[in-house]
């Protein structure tokens, strides 16, 4: 952060060189960032245990790896998501902690091992299509620090494996639900737990199922009141809401 | 049903007052009606336990009891869909035997008591706002001669009201389930019976449910291989097809 | 089914080691599943003639033939739906019943070839790019026990070729109708027969079908009471809820 | 048509007043409609036997009346489409030729009684619901100077009332087929004659039926050749491009 | 058409062998095609001048062969549609009539040289991207024996080249009108004629242009009442209809 | 919560009246909530500070008040959403607590007032229409036992009144974006923020808003991460979820 | 806008209260408002010219009035949108300035009559229905200190009306085209001028319109590439942005 | 511009030779372009400036090198849109002044460098995947002969990078917003400056991003009275657009 302009303002008054009128009427006309209202995307410290993330569709397996080389010195965790083994295999060259999540098609490199989190997250998701996206969400809890476990394929068609879960799911602090097709599943997981469940839409399916569409609006219309909706296929963004939520601390 | 002018034609050719050849020619142009096609549609047997219904929206009270008066002489039941009591007043005046039905928003004129179901219907229902759309399922199955039970208010976020209907359920031929919001409901029932479940969505819901469109599709996309769907609101229908399939007899 | 944990709970209320009271207690927090409510689902006799069956879309020929070889034991049919010749080649190593079956775009084998249904099932599409989704309704029909008659290329703007089968069709104890495009054939069909009609929409067409969707809708807003509907391209739905259909038997 | 600029510059130019180059430079510049080019528009012979059109629509009966007045001296017939009796009544101070159409929702005033279609048009409807719409295509024909047959209620699920129509649809030059839900009718009408059909989509149905959207979709789709399609519940417009093709003569 | 069996049983009642009231029960169950119902459809005379047309998508060029021998029987013209120069090369083996239109992207063999149509059809299209759209349609009515005009790249934003046209314009018995985008063009050449306007969207343009979707509901919207419309890029169906119309003749 | 029948069953058991095998039988076959699955349903202490909620809009002051009355034992704090004064008005009779919210538009009856929120709440909306909303889910939140801070009327259009609102919205434990229209409120608090924010979409806005449409899909594609949505106008959602996660405590 | 406490600050720095990197510390946490950003907004001299404006729905004339009373002061025009005349009458008593613009649904109070722009701007609109939109957009402009010219009714079926307008419109620095149903006029007129088009999409139309949707897209897919879009019926965007142009000056 | 049959036409006039009256009566049926309306298209001073656009997108190499061979006369820049750097290889061959501009994938052939433009123009652009989108409108308004800046990667999540360009953002005449997935920019910019912004919705994003609908919609809804929008990706309009409006001279 540089606030330099502002400290050698502030000189000036001290020194007389300026009123304090005209330092006013500088500091009015002053860049933003030079005012130190960037200051929170830079701090380290408010940032601790938040991982570094590459989106992967669209970059070369040589652009990921230049990205990734460049956020190493900051020491934070690293995820590249939605990419395949050939940008592991380039990202190895830059740091041998790189480590690909077939799963979660994704790269992880952990630098920071530090629990953030209070309580453990839940991913549970409906059919073994839905995996990629559950495992998604899975990986990004666990590099910002959280204990995960999983429940995979638990459709509601076959309720009773969700209701074996029962008692492991009751004792998450927070619970992500990922389905396709009809997406019910988070309504009724919402309707066996008390804490928040953030749905996550996939887009698995065919026929009306509009790549995901069918389900998101069917959780957007949850009547379990504990819901919240992310978007499809954003398996990421449920990791790390979830995250957030685990961190919460007594005050 | 006439048959008059195909008779009247092949007597001229007993008499030989026409070739058969003039004939054949002859029977090409007739209308189609005359040639019996349409006997199917009249054809009061193979329609026994088919209730006559009048679909309300648009109607006069006056032109709905001119109708139901029309109808009487068949001995057919009668239903009256989607109408208020004032349409009710007004058919009472036509016969004695109409009932108001309010929880469904009908009126009934039973005039055949006969049961033509081998087995039982369970129409099942998510929220107190499908109450009406589950309810005219449920009478509409009735006047079809069937025997009907009904569950309702057994939405997925509160599971266990559902499972505590497990057996009855699982008692059925048919079963119908009614829901708007996520739609969420036919999946967890069909995986919860094996005989064919009709899903209802309802146009229950605010914001992104689309007046039911959401519950629609994802009743069309359930991951439950024995659901098929019926139209927004479309009780009657459901009612109707399980009907159907419950006369179903051993050949 | 395990029922071990419970047994030995009530072997200890028997030998008075555990008192009624502490049994309830403990019944309360056992695992769902080892209350028995999981039974349905693996019970053996209640799910005769239900084939296994295996989505092909995403999955290597490799990975379908070991799912294939774990279910050879059950005895039941299995099926594998949209998949190539090279799937089945694949399969074919594993089995010697592994059939190929082009038009419908799946593998069967056979292991099981009691008749389920009571009567039969006629399968009816519009055009010949219908084919495809009419033969794996066809097909499910077959492997479920079920004699299935076919009338293919019966579009409704050719109105003569449904009704030269409208003999045949009334004979059905369920229809199968499918169609793209402008998705009528199921209300004419409907109108033809007194049974239960299943409409597959399928994504044939092109402009404003938008892939099946145009059909889907005109299927649920059929004029026709007797229509239900599945998912378009859900061949292998309707043949599975037509022989639930045709199994109902005269209690 | 003021030819009056001109013939003004012309005569300058044979006067030897202006150039011809000077004279090409400004009619370069002349408004649009000096040159003439708005002649089809006004051109009397033209049009004759185009109906004056009022979309009734958000006018008051008394805003009608007085364009009514204004366009009587024009002696060709007058259309007020979508309206209520009220509007005739006071339509009826203007001009005793005034006639309400109740099934229509429409006003005509009749001035021009020729004939101008070569044969007949022939309007059919699936649905009672459908009839307005079916009365106005048939009207505007009428008043259009062609001669009308109509065929109504002869939705697809009950397909012989439609056989029973066709010898008579076949004599026509031009077909309407009106129709609400799933749209299904000018498919098949599309396929019992050789003539154009023209398809119109009404807003008749619920739920999925997207007032009208599903069957215009539909229609859109139609697998018979013959079918063109115009905006939903548009009436008018498929009266008025019939009568267009119903005028056309050998050459 | 085969009239065996009802000449046969004629025969018999003729004989005395059957009697007139056995017959007529008889008649009712023959099969529908029996009767004489499909005639039209396979009635050489009434068909003079249709082309069998052949969609291409999805068609391998020996298909695509196969079926073009099969039909050269009937001296028909035949038109193969959306297909490219590969199809054509394996038609050429079958017979050394088959043409490649590659404008068109067609295939077309003329076995049938009459001209059908009174006066001439005028094809108008607004980009140079409509033109294979455009293309087909002409090619489609001039195999339909049709006098074919065209004017291409005449977009509304350079109003003065369509204006350019409107001599021309006027003199066609029909105009098609073709156009992606925003599918203005029918909408300025319907003002510009007093003929029926067919308007055929296609799907040229990107982002909100839906893949055609926006040009079809603007010409469906035409504020020129004599404008229909078929479904985006239906060339073919264009030129059908515009043929029809042209074929009309005085009575 | 019924134990009878387990307890009935296991002292049979105990006493030898029933042998072990019998009793896990017939423990198989017991209605599902005998088994005391429903338990956290009613289980008082799990819910303590969840309010009763009844979602007003369909229900008579009459209605509203009765199942008032019935929840008023429980001494839970009771809301009744999106209702008008004679709601209040009437509710007032069953209990002097009831109090009417003119800007949320809502009823509240407060019997517990125990803090149960760690921090404080903050609910921001972008402009004075969405105000309802954003005190549905802020009264949602009190009801709940939180501490809530609002900043309304802070449109991305006039930027610095939300940035003026900085210091204290990074304060919060959770942040409530409420905005119609094009919906960036919650990317920009996402941005300024490092706590989860629950974004609502309101149906405020014409034209292409979609009755909230526009602004639901802005949010789930929020570039910020740490964003989820609920259903449109769900105001009474977010807070309820805001709750949730304001309650986490240091495990 | 208060500059208090920045230089309360300045002035302890000067007096040596405070060090300068003190004072840095302390800026940092100012709130935002408090540095002079939000200046802009109500910095007079920038803002000349443009009007206070009311959004009428929802407002009661009361409400409206109100806001009238306390913009006064400010000495700019005032601008109620989409109100009726009760408004009018209501806000009449807090200022006699206050006009009704019936064609315009607005009320307008002027107190500011500089012409802030440099030429014109022409405001052209498709059918009569379309006036409302044109008039709100032609008043704002006014209101702006624009010099406005209309040309109404000018649809692009009758093309001569706006080919007639074509000088005129050569003229405007800015053109805004108004138009609903099929939405073609602002591509015609894009070719017609060579300055900027402002579109505005309006909700005239029935069936396939969309409330304005098709126009809207139409629009937007313009082939004129000097057309941009506002949101259907924003009459007073158009209005508002096409004065920002006009006053745009030579540097 | 030919004027050849005008003028020979005026000067038969002019003789004798012709009549003005039938003068009058050939002009008006004289070809469109003949009486000179085609001038503005053609006429060269009118369009100095305006570079030659060909889209790039379904173009072979050699087509596009043909064109842009054929315009290289005019003397004014060529841009070719949307194509990759084999396009530029070819063009070169054509004229050694063709450039490839990577980032917007897009040819420049610059033969015009006037300054046409009074002031600057601003592009800004919120994520680094907008930036082929923003780059293309950058690039259009430098051919078009004006000065512009750039501020890419300026999301709304990170507000900060926004407001440090505020003073930079607030010297443009024009500004050009481009964004994806929330589509939010526009309105935080609109609120910042008191120019005309043009936004340009881009198709990035996933999910629930609709290929660029939901920034459209987004961008349409914004609440700053500042905005305009052009179609998804359409670069090119905007840079357009904003050329013409920075062209606005003082009059």
């Amino acid at each position: 952060m540089r606030r330099g302009p502002i400290l050698e303002l502030l000189e000036k008054v001290k020194g007389g060189a300026l009123s304090p009128e005209e330092a006013a009427e500088r500091l009015g006309k002053l860049p933003f960032e030079d005012l130190g209202f960037a200051r929170v995307d830079h701090h380290r410290t408010l940032r601790q245990g938040f991982p570094e993330v590459i989106f992967g569709p669209g970059k070369q397996p040589g652009q990921v790896a230049a990205i990734v080389r460049s956020l190493l010195p900051q020491k934070s965790n690293i995820l590249v998501t939605r990419c395949g083994p050939e940008v592991h295999a380039r990202v190895r060259r830059v740091t041998r902690k790189a480590r690909y999540h077939e799963a979660a098609r994704a790269v992880s490199v952990v630098q920071d091992e530090t629990v953030y989190g209070e309580g453990s997250i839940h991913v549970v998701c409906a059919g073994t299509s839905d995996i990629p996206v559950a495992e998604e969400a899975a990986l990004t809890a666990r590099l910002m620090g959280n204990e995960v476990e999983t429940t995979f394929d638990a459709g509601v068609a076959g309720i009773h494996r969700l209701l074996s879960a029962r008692e492991r799911l009751a004792q998450a602090r927070v619970v992500i639900a990922v389905a396709g097709m009809e997406g019910a599943l988070p309504s009724v997981v919402g309707g066996l737990v008390s804490v928040p469940v953030i749905a996550v839409p996939t887009s698995i399916g065919y026929g009306s199922s509009f790549g995901g569409l069918t389900a998101l609006f069917a959780m957007l219309n949850s009547c379990a009141s504990n819901v919240t909706v992310v978007n499809i296929d954003n398996g990421f963004g449920a990791g790390f809401v979830a995250s957030l939520i685990n961190r919460q601390k007594s005050l």
